[in-house]
C-alpha cells in the first residue's frame, strides 16, 4: 500500500492522523532550516513540512527532491500557520518522517502549469506531461462525467447501449474511408466506419427500439485545423418515432447535462427552418446569442435602394443589412478596417456600406450622396435603428451575400462582446433540402445521406422538383456550433431503391453497396430516426473552448499524425508481405 | 406519435384505457368470427383482439396482417377470458379499433423464435432478423447492463473514462496488427491497437491515477472457433497500487457484478500460484467448480510406481492420477471409451490405467498383475480413495501428461455433471513466469508483455536465471475461462530497457517502437498496474453460454467475414490509386 489518502483529501479534521501520500514533486521552498514541498496528485495539492529541528535527516532528503520526483511520504497532519483558501487542503500541511523516492524525474521540457510555456509542438510531442496540467486534465474529466451523464440519461430512457462493427466494409460514396488490407482474404479490404448509420438502423430493422453508442468514427479528409481522422460520436436511433420525439428526448438530454454539469437551466430549444436560418442568419448554424438578423433592403418583395442613382445596388440580385447596437460610435478608422475585413479573400466581399443614427436620432450614410433622407429613414425603419446604432449594408448575388454578412455579423457579434462564453443559445434547425445539385457532376448528392426521409408532404415533389423537396433533417446547434444532426429515416424499400436512383445509383451499385439494407426493408421495418451527436465538439463546447484538440487525451495533428508515438510509419517488409503487398 | 404504451407494459390496471401500440405481428390466430394477434416489440407481447360483432372492418384487416408485419393499433384495453400467467400482459387484451399497416414483411427464411430452424450461416447472413429473437437480444440487453454496471462501479472508484487513439503504430512483436495505409503520409500506415496497453501507461505517467475503458481491440491472427479479429476490452490501470490492490478492486468489481446481475454472492477469489495450477490442475485457467485435483504417483519427490515390472511406469518421467468420486461403478465399456479418448490426437496420450475401489472397499487395478495390494494401497491411500470411487492414471513427461490430464480431469468434470452452468468458481493465478523460452527461435518471449514488472525477490536472477524469474502478474478465472489479466508493470526505465534487451531487441528496435515509453518513463513515471478482462467473454460466462458470438451484435464467422454486409470486399481502382497502391 502506497498510500492512506491522496493529495486532495486532508482536512482540519485529520489532524493528528498518521498519513501516508504520494505524488509528484510540484514545487519545493527551500528556507534553510525548513522546507516546504507541495506533492501533487490527480485530486490535488499538499504541503509537506520539514523542519531541521524535528526530523534533520528528512529535510536532508527534502533538499534533493527535484521537480516532477515522484515520492512516497509518511507523516502527522498538522494546522497550518499561514493557511491557503484557494485550494481544499490549504488547512493543513503534512510534518513528514519518511520519504521514498519511487522516481526521479529529468528537467521537463515545459514548465507543469495552467500556463505553461511550452509551445503546441513541443505539448504534442510530450502529451504525456500536456495531460499532467490542471487544465487539460480537467477538460478530460469533464469528458468522463458527461460520458457517465450522456449514458444513464439514455439507459434511462429504455436505450440499449450496443456495440457495431468497427472492421467494416467501404461505401465510396461521401467522404472517403480508411481502410484495413485483410490477410485472410487477400484483395479484399474492410473500411473502418465514418458512422454507424447503417448498423444502428438494421438495428431498428431488429427490434431494438431504442439504440445508443458513444463510438469511434473515421474520416479520411483532408485534414483542415481542428478535424481529427477519429472522432467520437453519441450515436442514437430510435422506433416508431417522429421528428418531434426525437428533438425533445434530445433537447431533454442536453437540458440535464447542462443542469449537472453546468448549473444552468437551459431555455426550450426554438426550432428554426433552414431557409429561416439562411434568410436571417446566412447560416445554417446560426450564432442566436445575439440578434443582428438580416434584414433584407433589396431581395425577393423588396427594394428600398434601387433606382437612386447608386449604380452597384441597382444591378445585384441582393442588398442584405444588419443593425449593429452601439455603432454609430464606430469611427472612420474601425469603419475602415470593417471594410479591409469584408475585402480580405476568405470573406471576398466588394465593399461595405453604412448608415448610422447618432444620439440625437440624425442619419448619416457613407452613402448619402445618392439617398435622400426619406430614403435613409426607410432604411432606418427596416433595420429598427435606435439612435446610437449603426446599419451595415453588403451587396451581391442571393445566398453569396447573405454568407459573407454572415461572417460580419459574427465579427460584430465578437467584437461587440455579444459572444458571451458563459451564455448558451440553443436552437434546433429544421427542413433542410433533402439533396444538393452539384453543377461539376451534374447530379444531387444527398444534403444528409442516402437513408434521409423526405418531408411527407413534399413526397410528391420527388419526381417533379426534386431540388425543391425538404429533408425530415434537424441540426442540434448551440452557440454558432454544430453539435449535432439527425433525421427521420426512409423505412420504405421503393422509396429507399427511388432515393438511390435520384442520386445517380444504377441498381448494382446500390446493390452492392447497401443491399443487405434494402434486404433487411423487406422483413418488416418499423418508422425509425436518430442523431449523431459530436461528442468531442460537446465537450469543447461545455467545457468553453475554441478546440476540441484539448478534449482528446491523445489527439493528431493537422497532418493526421501522433507526433508523440510517431504514427502513421512505415511497415516491415514482412508485414508487407503477409499482406501480399509488398 | 405512434405509441403511448409499448407491448409489455399493459396491466389490469389499465383496463378501459384508450391505447395506441406499435410493433411486430407474431402470430395470429383466425378463428372465424374472431381473430387474436399476437403484436410483439422489445418490451413484450400484447394480445390484441378482433371480433366481427364489434368491429368488422378490423377483423377483416386483422385477416391480411402476415407474419412480421409491422404494424400499429388503436383500441381500449380490456380483461381476458382465458388469461396467461406466462406474461406480463397475460391478464389483458387490446380490444382493436384502428389498425395502420407500417410496413410489410415477406416470409423470413427462418422462424424468429428462441427454438428457431435457422441454421447458423443463415441466421448470420440474415443476423438483423435473428437480433429479433428474444435469446440472442436478452444477451445484447445482459452486455448493456454488465457495461452500465461496470462503468458505474469504476466511476465510483475514480476511475476515469478516458478514449485512446484506435489509429497508432504497428509494434511487430506478439500477434499481427491490422493495418491502415495513410493516404496523407504516403508509405506510411497506422495500426490499429491489439490493446490500449502504452496508452494506458502513459496516462499513468501522466498521473491520472485511475484510468478505465471499455474498447475495442484488433488481432489479426488466423482464426479460431469463437474467436474475433475485433474484440473488446475492460481496459483499467491504476497508480501507486501494489498486486493485492488491483486483485481486490477487480474481485469487488465482479462481486457486485454477480450479485447487481444474478443475484450470487461470489465467494473470496482464492489466489493460486501458476506453479500450484499447474501442478494440481495441468492448466493455468482451472476450472475449480469440481475437485479431482491431481495426485503424482511418481513426481519429483514421489514414486509409488517404479520398479514393479509394470515397464511403462519404469521409464516415465511422471506418474498423475485424479481420484473420480464414484467412479468404481463404470464399466469395462465406459472405461474403454475413456482410454479411446485420450488417445485421440487432440489428447496424444497413449494410455490409461484405472484402480477402483468398490463398495465394499476392496481395490482392484487394470495393472494389478504388476502391482501387489499395498502398492495399491499406497494408490489409495494418495488418492484418498472412497469407497466406490475410481482413480486414474496417466503416464508421460511432466508437463506433457499434466495437459493430457487436465483435459481428461475437464471430461470426466463434464461426464458426471461437475461443472454445473449456475455455478461459478473463482479465483486468482498468480505469478507467472515472467519469460518463456523459444526452442525454435532460441530467445525468450515476454509471457504476458514487455512492460510486466518481474517479482521484486526475483530481481536478481533476471541476468543469471531468467527463465526462473516469476512477474507479477495475475489472471483472473472463472470456472475454467480466463476473464482477464494484468500485472504491475514496469516503471523504472533501467529495467525496461533491460527488459528489452532479455526479449532481444536491439537498442534501435526499442527505442524506434518504444521510444516514447522509455521517454516518459524518464520524467516521473509512478508505480502502477493494472488489468484487462475480456469483455465478449465475461458477457457469455455471465449469459451462461459457450460462445462469445452470441453477445456481438454483429460478429464475423470464423474467415474473418461479416457475412451479412459482404465485407472485406475489393476496393474501387480510385480508392487504391488514392493510396498509391495500385
Amino acid at each position: 500500500m502506497y498510500r492512506t489518502h491522496n493529495c486532495g483529501e486532508l482536512r482540519l479534521s485529520n489532524i493528528g492522523n498518521q498519513v501516508a501520500l504520494a505524488g509528484w514533486v510540484a514545487k519545493t521552498r527551500l528556507l534553510g532550516s525548513m522546507a516546504f514541498v507541495d506533492l501533487r496528485d490527480r485530486y490535488g495539492i499538499t504541503q509537506l513540512a520539514f523542519n531541521e529541528e524535528t526530523n534533520k535527516e528528512m529535510l536532508d532528503i527534502a533538499e534533493t527532491l527535484g521537480r516532477e520526483f515522484v515520492i512516497q511520504v509518511e507523516g502527522v497532519v498538522a494546522e497550518r500557520s499561514s493557511k491557503n483558501p484557494n485550494i481544499g487542503t490549504g488547512e493543513i500541511e503534512l510534518i513528514v518522517s519518511k520519504v521514498v523516492i519511487l522516481n526521479e524525474s529529468i528537467t521537463p521540457p515545459f514548465t507543469i502549469e495552467t500556463d505553461t510555456d511550452g509551445g503546441d509542438d513541443l505539448r504534442m510531442q510530450y502529451r504525456y506531461l500536456d495531460l499532467r496540467r490542471d487544465v487539460i486534465r480537467k477538460n478530460l474529466e469533464l469528458r468522463h462525467k458527461l460520458a457517465q451523464l450522456i449514458r444513464s440519461y439514455l439507459s434511462g430512457k429504455d436505450f440499449l447501449e450496443v456495440e457495431t462493427p468497427v472492421l467494416i466494409k467501404s461505401t465510396p460514396e461521401g467522404a472517403r474511408d480508411f481502410v484495413v488490407p485483410s490477410r485472410l482474404n487477400p484483395g479484399s479490404w474492410y473500411a473502418l466506419p465514418q458512422s454507424p448509420q447503417t448498423f444502428k438502423q438494421l438495428l431498428m430493422v431488429s427490434g431494438f427500439d431504442r439504440y445508443f453508442q458513444i463510438v469511434k468514427c473515421f474520416r479520411d479528409e483532408d485534414l483542415r485545423a481542428d478535424r481529427q481522422p477519429e472522432f467520437t460520436q453519441i450515436d442514437c436511433e430510435m422506433s416508431f418515432v417522429d421528428k418531434e420525439d426525437v428533438l425533445n428526448l434530445f433537447e431533454g438530454m442536453m437540458k440535464n447535462l447542462f443542469k449537472d454539469v453546468k448549473g444552468i437551466d437551459l431555455p426550450d430549444f426554438p426550432r428554426m427552418t433552414y431557409a429561416d436560418a439562411m434568410k436571417y442568419y446566412g447560416n445554417d448554424k446560426p450564432d442566436t446569442r445575439f440578434g443582428m438578423e438580416f434584414v433584407a433592403l433589396k431581395g425577393e418583395d423588396e427594394d428600398l435602394v434601387s433606382s437612386k442613382g447608386f449604380s452597384v445596388f441597382d444591378t445585384v440580385e441582393s442588398v442584405i443589412s444588419i443593425a449593429v447596437p452601439g455603432g454609430a460610435a464606430y469611427t472612420r478608422k474601425q469603419i475602415d478596417a470593417l471594410v479591409d475585413w469584408v475585402k480580405r479573400p476568405q470573406i471576398g466581399a466588394t465593399g461595405l456600406i453604412w448608415i448610422k443614427k447618432d444620439e440625437q436620432g440624425n442619419l448619416k450614410s457613407s452613402v448619402d450622396k445618392f439617398y435622400s433622407i426619406d430614403d435613409l429613414k426607410s432604411w432606418e425603419s427596416a433595420l429598427s435603428l435606435e439612435n446610437g446604432d449603426m446599419g451595415l449594408l453588403m451587396a451581391g448575388a442571393y445566398g453569396k451575400v447573405h454568407k459573407q454578412m454572415s461572417e460580419l455579423r459574427l465579427h460584430m457579434g465578437s467584437e461587440l462582446g455579444l459572444r458571451k462564453p458563459g451564455e448558451f443559445s440553443p436552437l434546433w434547425v429544421v427542413d433542410f433540402p433533402l439533396l444538393e445539385f452539384d453543377e461539376e457532376q451534374n447530379r444531387y448528392h444527398a444534403m444528409h445521406h442516402p437513408f434521409t426521409s423526405p418531408l411527407k408532404e413534399h413526397l410528391d415533389k420527388l419526381h417533379s422538383h426534386p431540388g425543391e423537396v425538404n429533408a425530415n433533417a434537424y441540426d442540434m446547434v448551440i452557440n454558432g456550433v454544430e453539435i449535432g444532426g439527425g433525421s427521420i429515416r426512409i423505412h420504405d424499400q421503393e422509396l429507399q431503391a427511388k432515393m438511390f436512383e435520384l442520386l445517380g445509383f444504377t441498381d448494382e451499385e446500390a446493390k452492392a453497396q447497401f443491399g443487405f439494407l434494402m434486404n433487411a426493408f423487406k422483413y418488416g421495418a418499423p418508422p425509425h430516426g436518430g442523431i449523431a451527436l459530436g461528442f468531442d465538439r460537446l465537450c469543447s463546447l461545455m467545457g468553453g473552448s475554441e478546440s476540441i484538440r484539448d478534449f482528446i487525451a491523445f489527439p493528431k495533428n493537422n497532418s493526421g499524425r501522433d507526433v508523440m508515438i510517431d504514427a502513421p510509419a512505415p511497415l516491415t517488409k514482412e508485414q508487407l508481405e503477409d499482406l501480399e503487398l509488398s
